[in-house]
């Protein structure tokens, strides 16, 4: 495949189109680090605090899952003109863990292209984030600003 | 206030009450620093690439704004058994800028206690992140679990 087509436009895309992810690995001192930075809550940041907690053991914050995700689909979406998300909204259904190796899957699930800028529209996504064992450790449903292929570009 | 005071049950809460954050500076470095591990594009990383794109000049990645924003949000509600969401919507109606000193300001705009399980509630929680021209951000509606006070402890 050439890198020509590798770039993404919204005339490219069809509800249902699947996209999946490689993975990453996350380490309890990742989860500390980047709670200690953002998220600075026991469960977030000590093994021995989250013991007692709602999470029975050390957690990832959800922000760094959803930072996590977005490393991940920003390699498996080759949007041309990037992936810009307008709107947002997050589950956690599982926790994320010390150890966990994570990986995003998600299908397009609306295409709107935009009625008063010919050259872009709205796709909305949906992509859940997958634990080694399968468990679901978020959910997004993103609106994505996504550019139509200029009248001048010929596949 | 007694340290006793500032912990927050769901019976503390109401509709409407407010909150407000302190604020943190964001800088280009950390700016790019985020982005090279999360939102690796070129304009979360560098300038001279950020300027032809939609945003016209380096911008934080959304999900740097929001971290931050949880930064400023945990120092700011102090619920007893900490500041758990189940769900958040987003939205960035403007970028984050290199220099920009941002700050969180909201209320409570829901509060459901759980029929299933009587020690605890869940609360919708509107967030708005500005920076220091009153510019909004980021908009966050989070829903939180919230703990009631344990009938053994008194005010």
């Amino acid at each position: 495949m050439d890198q020509q087509k590798t770039r993404l436009f919204l005339d490219d895309l069809v509800v249902g189109m699947p996209f999946s992810s490689g993975t990453i690995d996350i380490t309890a001192d990742a989860i500390r680090s980047f709670a200690s930075q953002f998220d600075p809550q026991p469960f977030h940041l000590d093994e021995e605090a989250a013991r007692p907690t709602l999470f029975g053991g050390l957690a990832a914050s959800g922000w760094h899952t959803a930072a996590l995700t977005m490393r991940l689909i920003v390699d498996s979406l080759p949007f041309d003109g990037g992936l810009i998300g307008t709107r947002c909204d997050l589950t956690w259904p599982l926790p994320t863990r010390p150890g966990d190796r994570l990986r995003a899957e998600g299908e397009i699930a609306e295409i709107n292209p935009s009625r008063s800028k010919p050259d872009r529209g709205i796709v909305v996504m949906h992509c859940r984030t997958l634990n080694q064992d399968g468990g679901v450790v978020q959910t997004l449903t993103a609106s994505l600003l996504v550019f139509r292929r200029p009248a001048t570009e010929t596949l």
